[in-house]
């Protein structure tokens, strides 16, 4: 059963657990509209299809397509993923999908929190964004789990969990007047405490120059284990991301944990920025309803924007000097798993993400749910 | 993971269980298209939410909403019903979704049998159908379950089955030119002993007059346990369905089924037919994409239409003398199980159909699915 309840995850035991942690499942959407994914989605559809058959093969994949494309992906798609009918405005899964919570009985219930398409009528990206408020709750009703709604506007790509307390976030996304401002940083503290069964949050004052989703944490930072995190970085003071980068250093490795502990920091490379071309921006529709982008728009490309499942690390390739090392580092760091990457993940990042933005990791609990 | 296989199910060891055994769940759409469903579906929905709620005493129940209804849908049902979004052309579960089938390792498959909306270009009741020839398969995606595809155009409300190799269905329907005629008896016949896994099938030459379906078994006759049916019934020789009763019933009382009993057969007094006042027509949306409804027409009504779960038998009400009776009549025939009856039916039967038809029961393996 999956009930709408009110009160409190941290009060009710539950948190948010680690990317690292157990998974029973990986949610994706489906890329489709043709003022996001050039040349009418396709490009974009067959490296979805390496991403979902690359996490299959950790655990359980689900991709949600429109009823338009729901034969097309079910035929694309390889038979160990599951495909269901679902209407949605873009394929951004992690950040509409739902933050899934564990208790220490291993119950598993779900976060629905605000979605206004990464800042509504104040510089969002998209609209309207009906459909995609929906999608974390028809997940969850898909998987019988319960339900909590989220009072603020948040996207899971804009925080990272140790499982352990803490809470690594940006003001610029979270705290934007586009999001949550007018509550104030205490207040919205609180709620990410609330909500995510979290004890400190770690306030970074920006993320990455061109990300459209105003500062998301994925593309900057993510928690390997609980007190390890790899950081996105370049050597090249001229490089325009050089200073948040030390920014996000120098506050990451002067504070503590939410269990006092130091952070140990690992300096990923990162690739270069990805500049439209005239000939990809042909290929949208153009119109109101999306951002522009038009030849010589810029995107920030990152590593960071990869994906751990159980026992694969899905890792963002873009044909750059960096995509080796990054590889390189990721197998350092989870010795257990075998390091996947995607090529030209370039046609996914033109629509505005990476593995990370379009991936939902559904985390296991240690027994099913009624 | 959900394959589409090649074989044949009898081959396979796979056949397709009696309405009566037991369930893992039942799968309903939603009524929704304001050309069939009077008054912009609201009448009926209502009465769905009984229904739903009603079998959801028994086992799981999943609904299957558009996007455009799901909130509603959701708002409407209770929060042990989960809802699923699903486009359709109607709401004909039973006709739509999949045949269930199990092996004696308790495994489950489905078949996927074609759909042409009761008869396609050539008398069908609404057009297009395309949405509803892929439920049967998103069920099965859903549920992780292989399918089978059968080379016939078939519905399971067009079929019965004993679940120990007996199947009875209509010429009527199946070998209709609308709909397999140009196979033939024999290879139609074959079809059927294929993909439901049995041995002997019934022939009934016609189902009841004023049945849109091209007289469907599910208004006729029902097993209720191998060896025994129960058979809609008038003792009036005036009334216009008798002669179908009669040619029913010396049908089913001088054969034997696949395993070489004699059927008992159980009586059950039809409901008066029902008839669509001037005010229900003023409700509907008149166009040529669904059969027209006008005050007078006249729409078979039976409590054969009823949907037997693990523990509960929910039948139609119509406010009709025989309502009682037939609740009765079933609580005999079913001891074990609690009866339940669904008041103002009507609003169902208007478009065109009664419980069972909406209905799609999922039979229970003895394992879980990989």
């Amino acid at each position: 059963m999956a009930r709408t309840i009110t009160s409190i995850p941290l009060q009710d035991g539950f948190r948010c657990p680690g990317e690292f942690e157990t998974k029973a499942g990986c949610w994706l959407g489906w890329p489709e509209r043709t003022d996001v994914w050039r040349n009418g989605g396709k490009p974009a559809q067959k490296v979805w299809v390496a991403i979902a058959s690359a996490i299959a093969r950790s655990e359980p994949v689900t991709v949600c397509a429109s009823a338009g494309q729901y034969a097309n992906a079910r035929a694309m798609l390889p038979s160990q993923v599951r495909v269901l009918e679902m209407t949605v405005n873009d394929a951004w899964f992690r950040d509409t999908g739902p933050a899934w919570l564990l208790n220490e009985q291993g119950e598993v219930r779900g976060v629905d929190f605000q979605f206004n398409a990464y800042g509504g009528l104040d510089s969002g990206i998209y609209f309207p964004w009906d459909r995609d408020e929906q999608i974390a709750h028809k997940i969850l009703e898909v998987e019988n789990t319960d339900r909590y709604c989220a009072p603020i506007i948040a996207e899971m790509g804009g925080i990272q969990c140790d499982g352990e307390g803490t809470v690594i976030t940006t003001e610029q996304c979270l705290l934007n007047t586009n999001r949550n401002a007018h509550l104030g940083k205490e207040a919205v503290t609180q709620h990410l405490l609330d909500y995510l069964g979290a004890s400190k949050v770690i306030w970074l004052p920006r993320g990455c120059k061109f990300d459209e989703t105003d500062g998301h944490i994925d593309d900057l930072a993510c928690f390997v284990r609980p007190g390890e995190v790899v950081l996105q970085w370049t050597d090249d003071p001229e490089d325009p991301q050089h200073e948040i980068y030390q920014e996000a250093y120098d506050i990451l490795s002067s504070t503590t944990d939410a269990r006092g502990r130091r952070l140990k920091i690992h300096k990923m490379q990162a690739p270069a920025a990805l500049i439209w071309t005239e000939a990809e921006a042909a290929g949208l529709d153009h119109g109101d309803a999306a951002l522009s982008r038009v030849a010589g728009t810029r995107i920030c490309a990152s590593y960071i924007n990869y994906y751990v499942g159980n026992n694969v690390v899905v890792v963002p390739e873009f044909g750059d000097p960096n995509d080796l090392p990054a590889q390189q580092l990721l197998a350092d760091l989870f010795p257990q798993h075998q390091i996947i990457g995607i090529p030209n993940t370039r046609e996914i990042l033109l629509g505005g993400g990476n593995i990370a933005c379009i991936t939902s990791p559904q985390y296991a609990g240690s027994r099913r749910q009624p």
